[in-house]
C-alpha cells in the first residue's frame, strides 16, 4: 500500500487530473482545501478573481451535459480565465475528423486547460498524452468522473466534518456508472467503509474486489448507513435486459421513506442529478431539506471545480 | 386604482422582472431613465462597464431566439458581468428533469440573475419562487415579454418625446402575442389610447377589459393614429383555422401604404421583429428610414436590457 | 499592374476584410507583421490584452465550424472583446428571416467586427454594405477564405524565411475551394509560383487566367515544390459526377511518399484541415514533424485572427 501511494505520488507529477485513480491522498486533501475557500467567495456579492486571468480554459464536451459544463464554464469564468465551449454537434465531428485531430487542434490554439467529457472510457488519456496543455476529465464513459467524487466528498465533510469511518451506501447503476467508480476510490482512499447496492444485472463481476461490499438488496445494503449515494437511472438501461420496468425498479432499487429507515437517522441523501423522481428517488425525499444535500452538491460542485482548475491549470 | 398601484409597489419590492402588470409607475420610469444613459454608452468607443463585475448572469433560453437572447447576452457583457448561455437543446432537460430541477441546479451555483424565455406562460413566476436570485422573463409563452414594451416605450419617447395622449394601434395576432399583452399594459400606464387590430380568430374575446378599442378593419384600427404596432405572424399560424392564407391575411391585415395613409403622416411604424416580409408587413416600409423605427427598438433594447439587468439584480 | 494595385490600395481604406483580392500589399504586410508580434503572445503565461476592450464582436456562423470560429473566438478574448457567438441553428433564420435582416439586427446592437461565414459567395460583401461596423469574413461560399490565405503565408514565412520566389502546390478540389482561392490571389502577390493540382472535373474552367499552372498529374504538379498544399476533400462531392471513389481519388490525388518524393526535399506540407485521412494525404504524412506544418498553421491561425481583428476593428 506504501508502494502504491508512491508511485500515485509520482504521477501526480503530472498536470493532468484524469481520474481518482491517479490522486495522492495530499493531492486530494490540497484540492478539497482550496475548494473550502472557493465556496465562500461564490456566496460573495462579488465572485470575479483574476487568479486565471490570462488563461484559456476549452470545455470540449461530446455528450451533451447541463450542469458539468455549466459548473466547469462558471468555476473558469469566475478565476478570471478565458473560457470557450466548444459545440460538438456543430462541429468537425461531424466532418469525420478524428477526436486526436480535433484536440491537437484545438492544442495548437495554446490553451492552459481542456475539460473533455467523452463517452468513451480512457479518452482523457489519450488527450492527454498528445496535447501540451492539462487535461481534466468531465466524465468519460463508464470509467471516471473525477470532479464528481471531488465535490460528494467536500459535500459529506461540509456536513460530517470527515469522511474516514463513515459508511457509505452507493445505490443504483454500478455497472455503467463512471460517478460510482470514482467514488469507490476516493471514499476507500479517505477511509469509508462502502457498499454498493443494485439488481445483479447492474452489479459488476467482482465489484469486490474494490475494496467493496456488494448487495442486491436495498435495505441491507443501506443498514446503519451515513450516506445514501443515489445513482441516475439512465434512460437507455430502462429498455432492454437489464431492468424489467421503471416501476419495478422503482419498487426494489428506489429511495423510499420506508427503505430510508434503515439507515442512520440522519443519513444524508445524495444524488449526482439530473434525477428521475419516482424512479430512482421518491419526489419528496429528493426534496427534504433535512435529509437532502442534493442542492449543496452542485453548490459545492463548483467551488471543487475551481480549486481543480487552480490547481492543475498549466504552469508555464 | 390608487389601491391598484400601492399593491404593485408593494410587489415590485421583489428583485424579479416578470411582468409589466406587477411594474409600479415609478419602477418603469427608472428604468427607462437609467436606459437612456446606456443608449449613450453604446454609441462612444467603449461600452465596456464594471457596473455588475463579480455578477454571474445565466441565460436560460427554452425557446430558440436571435435577437433577444443576443441582446441580453450583449447587455450583460457590457455591463461586466460573467454572462452564460444554456443551450437548452443539448441539456438535461432532454433526460427528463423537470424546468424546476434545472433552476434549482443553476440557482446553487450562485448566479446574480436568471434570464428565463419558456414556451409555458408562467414559467418565470414559478422560477422566481424556487430561486434565491433575480429572475428577468425574456419572454413566457402568450402571457408577457415585459422588456419588448419597456424597449418599445422608450423608443417612442426618443421618437415622440412621451407615450402619454398618443394613439397606438396594436395589428396582428393579438391573441397569442405576449408583445401584445406587455405592451398593452405598459401603454396604458403610460397614458396612451390603444387600439388593438385584427382577425376576428386573433383577438381574444372580452378584450376590451383591457382598457382597448378593438377593431378587425385595419383601416377603421390605424384612423389618426400616432403609432402602428405590427406583430409578427407565427408560422405556426399560418396553417389550420385561424387564417386562410398569408395571401389573403396581408390583403387585410398587413401593413400596406395604402392603409397606412389612416394613421397620422407622421406616425411610426414598429414591429418587434423577427419580420415577416409580405405577410404582416409591406417590405418597402419596413425599410423607410422616415416611418419605421425597427433598427432603433432593436438599439434600444439593448440599452433597456442593461437597465433591467442593473436594476434587478440581486442585492447582496 | 500598377494601376490595379492603386485601386486595390483606395478599396483597402474600407474596414472590412472581405478577400485578398481587396487588399493591397502593404496592408497583407502589415497584417503579417502584426500576427508576429500576437505569435509570441500566445505563448506566453499571460495571454490577455485590452487592446479590443470595450469592443463587440459577433461571430456569425452559417455553416459549422470547428478551427475557424475557435481561432476567431479565442482571438478576440485574447484582445479583450465582449465575444458573442451566435448558433444559427437555434436563430430567427429559422423562422424565416433573411440574412439582411439579422445582420441589420445585429448591427443595431452596435457591434465593432462581425465575423461571417456563410454558405453563399458573396453574402459577406453584402453584409458590408448594410452594416456600419467591420466585416471580416471567415469564408464564404466557393469564393474566398482571406484568415486562411494569410495564416498559410504567415507558415511559410515562419517556416521559409519568404513567398517571394518559392514553388507552391495547391493540390485537390480547386473547383471548390475558397481557400485555394484565396492562396491563389495572396501567393501570387506576395511573388510565388503556382501550380494547382487535381482532376480534370475539379479544376476550374480556365484557371491559367488566375495566374497559376494547372497540371491533372500529381507528380508532374509538384515536381521541384517548395510548398505542398493539400486541399480538403468535401464528403458531399465524394459521392456523384465529380468522382470515381474515394480510394481512387487517393491513388491518383492523396498525398502519398512516393508522390511527395517529387517535391523538394524540404518542402512542407500544408492543410487547412479538418483532414481526412487516407483520403487526401497519407496519414503518416499528415503527422511528420519534420515536413507537415498543419498543427502550425492552427497556431498561427489565432495570430493572424488577432492582427486581422485589431487592425480591421471599427474605428469610432
Amino acid at each position: 500500500m506504501a508502494i502504491i501511494r508512491k508511485l500515485q505520488a509520482v504521477k501526480t507529477e503530472q498536470d493532468h487530473l484524469l481520474g481518482i485513480q491517479d490522486l495522492s491522498f495530499s493531492k486530494v486533501t490540497s484540492i478539497l482545501d482550496q475548494a473550502k475557500t472557493f465556496i465562500t467567495l461564490n456566496k460573495s456579492a462579488s465572485k470575479k478573481t483574476d487568479i486565471l486571468r490570462g488563461k484559456t480554459q476549452i470545455n470540449l464536451f461530446f455528450e451533451p451535459s447541463t450542469r458539468t459544463q455549466s459548473s466547469f464554464e462558471l468555476a473558469g469564468k469566475r478565476l478570471g480565465a478565458d473560457v470557450m465551449s466548444m459545440n460538438i454537434v456543430n462541429s468537425a465531428i461531424k466532418k469525420g475528423e478524428t477526436l486526436i485531430d480535433t484536440a491537437m487542434t484545438l492544442n495548437a490554439m495554446h490553451p492552459d486547460i481542456i475539460v473533455i467529457r467523452h463517452q468513451d472510457s480512457g479518452a482523457p488519456n489519450l488527450l492527454s498524452q498528445k496535447v501540451n496543455c492539462s487535461v481534466i476529465n468531465a466524465g468519460d464513459g463508464s470509467r471516471e468522473h473525477p470532479t464528481q467524487a471531488l465535490l460528494d466528498a467536500l459535500t459529506i465533510i461540509n456536513r460530517k466534518g470527515k469522511v474516514e469511518g463513515l459508511k457509505i451506501a452507493i445505490c443504483g447503476d454500478i455497472l455503467h456508472s463512471r460517478v460510482a467508480r470514482s467514488n469507490i476510490y476516493l471514499m476507500n482512499m479517505l477511509g469509508a467503509k462502502i457498499n454498493v447496492v443494485g439488481p445483479k444485472t447492474l452489479l459488476p463481476h467482482s465489484i469486490e474486489r474494490l475494496d467493496v461490499k456488494a448487495f442486491t438488496d436495498m435495505k441491507k445494503g443501506l443498514d446503519n448507513c451515513d450516506i445514501v449515494m443515489m445513482l441516475r437511472l439512465q434512460n437507455e438501461r430502462m429498455h432492454g435486459s437489464f431492468l424489467p420496468s421503471p416501476r419495478e425498479y422503482y419498487e426494489y432499487f428506489g429511495l423510499t421513506p420506508d427503505k430510508l429507515k434503515m439507515a442512520k437517522k440522519n443519513a444524508l441523501i445524495m444524488h449526482p442529478g439530473p434525477m428521475n423522481r419516482g424512479v430512482e428517488i421518491d419526489t419528496n425525499l429528493a426534496d427534504d431539506i433535512n435529509r437532502s444535500v442534493i442542492r449543496e452538491q452542485v453548490e459545492l460542485g463548483v467551488a471543487v471545480r475551481m480549486a481543480c482548475l487552480k490547481i492543475f491549470c498549466k504552469k508555464t
